[in-house]
């Protein structure tokens, strides 16, 4: 030792340079700011529990997905691992676990919750509503992401809008629907409102989670069901179980699905961790509806074309009648309701809105791709 | 200092401790893994390049809402200053800044580059093509994404869908469009393949940046324009310097904005910095689209009723013509340039599933929210 001369001080010194360069890292070449020097290097080991089995295509790989992007951005400090439906609680508790705190985040479907609020159907999707890009005007840019905040403060939740279906399918049924009489006596899987609109022509509506809708179906406890769109329900099976798959899916035109975060969890976490879980929930908002328009029409000609499934239009009297009874159900809910009118009422101007500007671009555009000469 | 009996041993490690912990953060409850400790916490500052004027609704926002976003994800780690277009550089040289380096990242459209290679074109939008949602499932799920990171490789950048408009309008113009003819000898801003299209059937097509346009038009530079929707062309004034407003936007249905960074700098950035731009990218791509679907409306009800702007369709004999045009524009480029034809091939293979599946979903949607009972 004898030939060091540094003093005990210089030592200190020099410790303390070494120290602070190796956790400010040796790159720096510019002075680091204060908010810098101090972010918090804790690792937070988070659980979020689903309503989808694990893994599931589309719904439940936006939850992995999300937690992939937000582990990745934040350089590792924050960890979500994900639970399928049942692995931790089951699929229809998830809105309680978070609520409580048992998981830190869920990643769902609001209007599985109306029984907690009816509003919150009004979150994912209403019959003859907002489309997938029309509800993300409306969340994003229309007013939308503050009601919801406000409507699931009270439960202890942060919302926020984590992945898109895009327009669904009608659903299967081993009937044809020709006319409104034909759904009477059905008991028909088919959640939200759109559950209320068809309980008015005789359908005993129920919900059940995804993982259990093939057996269901199989064992006679429903005779129909609605589950997403061609992609969906390859995976579960469907084409097995029923015979006529119909289009389109008039009750669920752009379903937003929810990642949900325990408002105590969300605000012990530091600001960038906060903006990370915001930015990867809008980027897995959209990944989701890329993923299912990239992949519905491939399943479907799967459905179809190898397992022999009837594709059929549901009848324009059908749709025409199902669009009255919606209005008539939504006005209904909101005359009870102060606060579902007042979302209702946010989301109904939004929509004529839409519906307008729409009809001159994304429809007509449609259209007009599709014009042949006639001659 | 008597009083003091630690050796100078202690105090070294008491001073590493402290040190250590200061950087570490005091909130730390679990062992740090690795990946967190080695962290780098330079902070990068950016400069970002744009064809937009500074904080252009829209187009411009979206540059400004990326910055906020990452500076935020990052912690203050990235911190990326926007130059509007002309600021820094001239807006049509925002590809060679990046390319070159004196930005690091630049936001734009690929179809401007169209002089630098053809396939970029392909990137932003296709007349008769891709909407906004089936840009983004080709892109992100349909192998796009891939093809554009090899087409930019031998220009240094690395790119990203970061924005789109929606469908875009048809242009402004002093003059019916009511047959094919009625373009012929009409100079106009109209670029990408929609300008080879015209150029087909006697129009001289030019661009011209955002900025310049509505000079361009008032002094006659140019008798027509097309620019994006109602809500940037009210806010550029063309309903000053144009009497009709045609509808739909054939030539521009999904509008693809990009997101460049000079690949030196994207690789010289720590993983969590690149997952941040790549997240955050995501995030504005979906959320221009929010803003615009949000907006659109009310700026084209004020052009109208306010301006007097005449809104007009263009005639279903002109758009399938354009059509037929644009098909055998592709295919005469695809036979000439087989990079072009790699990425053509692909997305042609997307857009045929595309237009099949929407016909039953988004489409079929559209149409049967808007039936009404005939009696």
């Amino acid at each position: 030792m004898k030939k060091y001369t540094m003093s005990p001080m210089t030592l200190i010194a020099l410790a303390l340079l070494v120290a602070l360069s190796a956790c400010g890292g040796s790159e720096s070449n510019q002075p680091s700011e204060q908010g810098v020097q101090q972010a918090p290097q804790k690792v937070y080991k988070w659980k979020m529990v689903t309503t989808w089995p694990k893994n599931f295509p589309g719904l439940g790989m936006a939850a992995e997905n999300f937690a992939t992007l937000a582990e990745r951005m934040s350089g590792g400090r924050l960890q979500v691992k994900v639970y399928g439906a049942g692995q931790l609680v089951p699929a229809l508790e998830t809105f309680d676990a978070v609520s409580q705190g048992t998981a830190e985040m869920g990643h769902s479907a609001s209007y599985y919750w109306k029984g907690k609020t009816r509003t919150s159907a009004l979150f994912t999707t209403v019959p003859f509503g907002l489309n997938a890009q029309e509800m993300n005007g409306w969340l994003h840019y229309g007013g939308g992401m503050a009601l919801w905040k406000e409507l699931y403060e009270p439960f202890n939740l942060v919302p926020l809008a984590a992945g898109n279906t895009g327009v669904q399918m009608a659903g299967w049924f081993n009937r044809e629907i020709n006319t409104l009489a034909d759904l009477e006596g059905l008991k028909m899987r088919i959640p939200g409102i759109g559950g209320e609109v068809v309980s008015r022509v005789g359908v005993e509506a129920v919900n059940i989670p995804g993982g259990e809708l093939y057996t269901s179906m199989q064992t006679g406890v429903i005779d129909a069901t609605e589950w997403v769109g061609p992609y969906n329900d390859l995976a579960f099976g469907f084409h097995q179980v029923a015979k006529y798959y119909y289009y389109p899916g008039w009750h669920e035109p752009g379903p937003t699905l929810e990642l949900i975060v325990n408002k105590q969890a969300f605000e012990s976490l530091p600001d960038d961790l906060q903006a990370i879980i915001e930015g990867a929930a809008r980027a897995i908002n959209q990944d989701m509806l890329d993923d299912y328009t990239a992949r519905n029409n491939a399943a479907l000609d799967e459905l179809v074309n190898t397992h022999g499934v009837e594709l059929r239009q549901l009848p324009d009297d059908v749709l025409i009648e199902l669009n009255r009874i919606t209005q008539e159900v939504l006005e209904e809910i909101a005359a009870e309701d102060a606060g579902f009118k007042k979302v209702y009422e946010s989301q109904k101007a939004f929509r004529e809105q839409a519906i307008k500007y729409h009809k001159i671009s994304e429809q007509a555009y449609y259209r007009a791709r599709e014009l042949k000469a006639s001659d």
